[in-house]
């Protein structure tokens, strides 16, 4: 396995799994360190802060700081200052995106917003879901942080952002523009923030469809690993491979420790 | 205008708007009556019970019986009777499906439901969501009373019952069998309950989506009034014209006195 100058790392299905650590993350992550290769972890979980993701990690032994995370609700925030500065935007989430809003200089709305930002939020209500609505058929420009249908739970597969986004798309008309994983923003904002082009990155992930397709589809090489959703039986259909296939990191560090 | 066997009449844009009386509405009802023609009030409204839509007519001046009130909720738990008696049914609604479903002798349940239906809920959830979708998925019939995507309200369209069904479909994949109109459950329930024929029946609604496809599906003639939702620019293109166009309900009036 070759060495990369830029190293984006997926967090539930890769690093842990809901409060579980998964094996091999630890190490894996000092792997990195010890060797000195740039990394970033990618999550399209929108609901938490950089800070409560770092302290989740280093919780599970793996050494964080919050400057090493980048969510989709970051991801959401950049894209909103690149098309306007202190914009009034009218927001559906969790601590996570509200946070990423205003941190970058927004002013969160109910009303004559420029954009209508939808995350997961378990705490959502029909009166927030017509807010949004009224603000789309108003003209707002509609966001939404990830398009996951569902979510893996120990109760079973629970409703994803995007799911609920199609209250909104279905209600208005408008499709949203998607910010995360598999999508090109989220993408294009991490290799930027790493200052690293595509050519040297790898996307190490467990989820074909957000994941490793969001490496393939930025021109990555991409790492799947076994440990989360997708088994490699899953994508033996699919024609667009990743370029590694690992049961877990350990064999990662393996393959890693034999090429240096 | 030739007269029916069987009068099958919106209410929300047909009888009122809102909270408030359209006009002729009473004296139609009225004329009806005179004339000893059927008729039944035909409502996506899942969310009341007939008495309270009857007690709404007859507030608003026009005479009804609870009896004459036919409810997407009513047809709702007819159909799951017809499929199973005693049925375990994890419902999302308010009261006017609750009872529907109670009074059909069916158990309301959260897990191991036979049917997950969904009906307008104002006090949406997300662990409402969820325990639909895990029903769902653990293999339950899913029903939704009705697929307007919008309620057209005083502060502008709202989300409605199809919109808020699509959580459940976009997140397991599983599309519902919708029951209300312009769907042929509720017309083939409405026309077995009146037992007259689709020959001899006519539709009066004012929104060409629901109520007129509804009652062309059906092969019944169909009248449309423009005091609701659609105007007859609107439908200009659409070549599955109503039967009949009017105004408002006096020009029905006049037309029903000109031909006896």
């Amino acid at each position: 396995m070759k060495s990369y100058r830029g190293y984006f790392i997926d967090l539930d299905g890769t690093m842990y799994k809901g409060k579980e650590k998964i094996e091999g993350a630890a190490e894996f992550v000092e792997s990195l360190k010890r060797k000195q290769l740039p990394f970033l972890f990618l999550t399209n979980n929108s609901s938490k802060t950089p800070e409560q993701i770092a302290e989740k990690l280093n919780h599970l032994g793996v050494q964080a700081l919050k400057e090493e995370v980048f969510t989709s609700s970051l991801a959401t925030a950049t894209f909103i200052s690149e098309q306007k500065l202190k914009a009034k935007v009218y927001v559906i989430g969790e601590e996570g995106l509200r946070e990423a809003i205003t941190q970058e200089g927004h002013q969160i709305v109910d009303e004559n917003a420029d954009f209508v930002v939808i995350g997961i939020d378990h705490e959502i209500t029909y009166e927030k879901l017509a807010k949004a609505c009224l603000n789309v058929r108003n003209g707002a420009e509609f966001l939404s942080t990830n398009s996951d249908i569902a979510i893996p739970t120990e109760r079973g597969m629970m409703p994803g952002n995007g799911a609920i986004t199609s209250v909104i798309s279905v209600s208005t008309g408008v499709s949203p523009l998607f910010i995360g994983k598999p999508e090109a923003v989220i993408m294009k904002q991490a290799l930027h923030l790493m200052g690293c082009d595509e050519q040297s990155a790898l996307l190490v992930g467990d989820n074909y469809h957000t994941d490793i397709l969001a490496g393939i589809q930025a021109g990555m090489d991409t790492l799947m690993v076994e440990t989360g959703v997708s088994s490699f039986t899953d994508i033996e259909e699919i024609e667009k491979q990743p370029t590694y296939k690992y049961k877990d990191l350990f064999e990662v560090i393996e393959d890693m420790e034999k090429a240096t």
